[in-house]
């Protein structure tokens, strides 16, 4: 039979989740205390929260634990890249039924680590709660380096827009397994676990980006989050936003708009941010537009007619 | 009509709990960004997160939205005090049916800011999911102060083992819940919301405590994790122990073992330490037994008999 939370009971599935956890050199005291010590080299700590939740944020029939661990870790780990800072740690709290399968639980651990690993970073202490639905709930912890926190406040007119990552793929991704197939793998993956453009936020940090943002719910509604913020108006470009190829063909199959994606799409965590001049762009970043003086988000001069970005409850 | 999550929406509802938060100096950059920013003086972060879930660990007809929100930072913030530790952060993510009051978060949110409040920590981030029960996670920051962590590991034969702060309340006033009163208040107010002594956690340290934790799964339980993670025997003394007059008169009327309380009830989040020597104490400790070679944790030389500590799905 196979093992489950209730068989395990909390402290036994603790311990097959955290047993073999590496840590790096910035975890001064691991999982199994009160609490865990992290080195805040440079005398703060960046530092952000987010959930996924099951049957809202992902699904079991179409990711793997391993992806929906990983997920819950990305989320999170491109708020702390979106800032400049270099992740340093994760915490994360599991809620789940008595009867969800150990294994679950072990692949959506490991998934977060392995997330966490590839930046340096240490998942360093969790809880493990009963409830009636699966929650997964992270935070994420990371170091400025000396560096000035990059924040959604500081764009200004005459600054240029510019994004680093994805933009549409997990919302093509989404589109493609709400019709019951599984391909292209593409833009599947993507929906199953993005793949945030990490190391580009303290690039973007070091080349002086004015203000910059992780693209979550939809590359309108965050770039709308930094227009309100900064008090400016951003005006896009729509040829620079073209589509990739892959979600033209996607968009084709499936009788769908795929600009609809690149503009209002969330869930892909690519970085969008501004900068003062073109020059200061780092190479891997895409100028799509300009910040100008006035409020709110436009394509073109125009306001985009198509659906709006995600928000919950709406 | 009552305002809903449904007719207000997850950025609106986030606007409404936030609004007006008020930040510590330590609280650089506060919620509305991709990330917060808090200081970590001393070069170091101290990081801990636990759930509390509706009908679990709460329920709204028992407690006030503000007791809750108010429970859910104290047993977070009682680890940072565990560990030696002062509170500089709290960050929470509340999920949550659509159908929820705006009004029952707003009152969860007020809670926890006030609980931090009191400490000089801030409500720093945060993050609001569709979920089909509520379900809050919060993560608490600390620092240490240049002081090392009291961890779990360092009791040793010949210590003393002391407490601060109540034991056996909570559990109680749970049992005067269960039964379907609500009086005496003072049980029934410990179980709405623990009241951890969390000045006595830096005092601890700053005295030269050995092993700290808080009591949150059962005297017994806790201090047999120190027992675990030391590679020592705890005994205590029945007698240092017996229950507050109170707990007596609430246990008889209600035909329980007020003693079963005190050493099993979790949830009062009480903190538990060794010393190496009696004189090394604080004030506002007492002395309830000792560190013996060996493992495990008796009474009076004597396993205890009767119920054991609260675990998840057991």
């Amino acid at each position: 039979m196979d093992e489950t939370l209730a068989s395990t009971g909390e402290f036994g599935a603790i311990e097959r989740i955290t047993d073999g956890l590496r840590q790096p050199a910035s975890t001064l005291l691991g999982p199994g205390d009160d609490a865990a010590v992290v080195a805040a080299a440079s005398g703060s700590v960046v530092a952000c929260t987010d959930t996924i939740v099951e049957s809202v944020d992902f699904r079991l029939d179409w990711s793997s634990p391993q992806q929906v661990g990983r997920k819950a870790a990305a989320i999170n780990l491109a708020d702390i890249s979106a800032m400049g800072a270099v992740p340093t740690a994760l915490l994360a709290t599991l809620s789940a039924p008595a009867e969800t399968e150990l294994a679950v639980l072990e692949g959506i651990g490991a998934g977060m680590a392995e997330e966490a690993a590839n930046l340096g970073a240490g998942l360093v202490g969790g809880d493990l709660s009963s409830a009636n639905q699966l929650v997964i709930s992270v935070t994420a912890l990371g170091d400025l380096e000396g560096r000035a926190a990059v924040t959604r406040s500081g764009a200004r007119p005459g600054n240029v827009v510019a994004v680093a990552g994805k933009l549409g793929w997990s919302a093509a991704g989404f589109a493609v397994l709400s019709r019951g197939f599984r391909a292209p793998g593409a833009v599947v993956n993507v929906h199953r676990c993005p793949q945030p453009p990490y190391a580009e936020g303290q690039r973007a940090a070091a080349a002086g980006a004015t203000a910059m943002t992780d693209v979550s719910d939809g590359l309108l509604a965050d770039l709308g989050h930094i227009a309100a913020a900064s008090g400016v108006a951003i005006d896009l470009r729509a040829e620079a936003l073209t589509p990739d190829d892959r979600l033209i063909e996607v968009g084709s199959a499936l009788g769908a708009d795929p600009m609809s994606w690149v503009l209002t799409g969330g869930e892909d965590h690519a970085l969008a941010a501004t900068f003062a001049v073109a020059a200061a762009v780092p190479e891997q970043w895409l100028i799509i537009g300009e910040v100008t003086e006035g409020s709110g988000v436009t394509v073109d001069g125009a306001e985009y007619e198509g659906a709006q970005g995600w928000q919950h409850y709406r």
